[in-house]
């Protein structure tokens, strides 16, 4: 290591941590961030005292994921100051992929530093750095909705329904009432009707004040859907030709929640 | 659901039942379909009271299929009349294999309709709908064919010699006699022959009233030999320069026999 | 089959060997050539009375090949006259994958043969001959390297540190001293180090006369690493600024070593 270089080192191991945490087990985390990284590219991730949180909406801003990841899902999470870390989620999952299921990760941040160090500690240990984005805040619009249904049901009854939806066309109707969940659609010539009854093992609960309906991309649903991998059940949220919203959650350390507008008809 | 859809709903369901059948396990009847569709995209299916019957050419008439997939495979199979139903396969498939191992599948149609139902019985009850196609009969060829050898193989035979032969060059020439079956393939450079002697226990039985051989294009031998999915033998019946049948039969209620003309060198 | 091959099969089998081996096994022959033929198109083959040797570089002339596979690794290797064979290694390789696990495979060449005879003995017998290429001979670099540090790893070691690497650019620095192994990377933005300590499980090894560092290409390192499918641990040589050697062993039969040229700062 040249000299110039050694002194640089130096410098960055002076600089006061305002953030260390170390995951003992990595899948969590890096699978909750593979599912958020379908709708969005580089987010804020908020540093908090009682864990992270990131909100942000897709590109086209027809969805928006919410998600926290509490400090007790880490091994150890020390925050020194709260900061707010404008990443490229894609460039932080191919760090995370590099680690195996023995080995520890530890994130670092240093106070207004310009990137992430990310540590990966097995036989050998491995240390990335990963550039801090300036990401541009306050475009998440704030939503107060009201949901006429509430629905929670097994994860794979969504992952199923959109794909028996996805054979016929691109969208599909989730509907609900007092006694049955349904996802319906509708192509050219051929057409599927997937309905859930009260008493079902799939169906854990069912709310609705009315009976309603609303159409939505299957396209976002599918992305969407792929936060089901961190939950077994899914409570999704409904009303009359009106957004939807999907919360998967692990334990109780993680939740992943989804908002999608609703395609309204012409 | 709309008034209007109700309505329809109920003329619907009052139509008069022209075929019902259960599976209590699709793999057979889908792996079997999967195979046809190699060859054959749109078919009509005959509905008969012992079975399911179709017979069809690929496109470029090179190929005939001849499939039965008979009544005592179903769980329960009615028919009050005999309808030919034209169905695009990969339609039906795709709707096939969207059930699971522990999922029961119900063929409904009603006299005269112009679409086939499906329905999927698991937690959830999943109906489809499948259009009914127009097409035209009798274009299938009557075949009257006598051959001069027949080898019975375990289907291994038959799709590690094809394979082999796709090594050097795109036909392969299959041959008998009273004492081996042999493939035989030769590049501009390369060369493939497998043989198989009597007493080999990957050879079941040969019965050759001459010495035999035949050439064929490996393209379709490829999209044939996947009928071996539902087989663990197959029946190969030859003659000099003439076509090849091949028949997997799946215990006493489903039988696929190909008929593949030869190329004839120049 | 006709008059005119029968009477050239006699002759063909007429002629004297050259050289006949056979494999009880062929996944250790498969899997060296599969190595090879990262960077190897077309090799001679070099027949000994102690075993099979290649040495080849790869068409841009960055990396070398060394290669044995001995007598020992054959359950018998018989050669009645040493011969240079010419063959493309894809070809022989398409023909040694048609093998099976439980299928011996006999390698036969006669005297001034043009082709080689592939035979695969299962349940049937499969022939395969592959043409013999004529390949100009004395392209090989003598070298006599120097090396200043030898380190032993875990193959695990490079296969990961490499697809660290990869994640932040397409060169990495390897750097040795009497303490540690290190593989580092640098990209516009992102950055990776990986360090190896003496007492590692993963290190075996580390003699260093001084701290010695070279970068090299990942996508040459990449087709280098393939060899690690043979062996569980890789012997690294390096120096300044210095050509890279690379050596996996299996047992004592079998031995690959690559030599590949450092990426020169400007």
């Amino acid at each position: 290591m040249s000299d110039e270089k050694k002194s640089e080192k130096k410098h960055e191991d002076s600089k006061e941590s305002a953030f260390k945490a170390v995951l003992s087990d990595v899948y969590l985390f890096r699978d909750s961030l593979t599912a958020i990284n379908e709708l969005v590219n580089e987010a804020i991730f908020k540093i908090k005292a009682d864990g992270i949180y990131l909100t942000a909406t897709d590109p086209t801003m027809v969805a928006l994921v919410d998600y926290k990841f509490l400090s007790s899902a880490f091994e150890s999470y020390v925050v020194h100051e709260a900061e707010d870390i404008g990443l490229n989620i894609e460039n932080l999952l191919a760090v995370l992929k590099r680690a195996k299921s023995e080995e520890k990760v530890t994130l670092d941040f240093a106070k207004g530093a310009n990137k992430l160090l990310v540590t990966i500690n097995g036989a050998s240990t491995r240390k990335f750095t990963i550039p801090v984005l300036d990401i541009e805040k306050g475009e998440v619009p704030e939503m107060s909705l009201e949901f006429t249904a509430t629905v929670e049901v097994k994860t794979n009854v969504l992952i199923d329904g959109i794909e028996d939806a996805s054979i016929v066309t691109d969208t599909v109707i989730l509907g609900a009432n007092a006694n049955e969940f349904t996802m319906r659609a509708e192509g050219d010539l051929s057409k599927v009707e997937i309905i859930l009854e009260k008493g079902s093992p799939d169906l854990i609960g069912i709310e609705a004040k009315t009976s309603v309906a609303s159409k939505f991309s299957l396209e976002y649903l599918k992305k969407i859907v792929k936060g089901a991998k961190i939950a077994d059940t899914a409570k999704i949220q409904l009303g009359n030709d009106y957004p939807l919203k999907v919360t998967f959650r692990a334990v109780d350390n993680l939740q992943i929640s989804y908002v999608l507008a609703p395609r309204v008809e012409d």
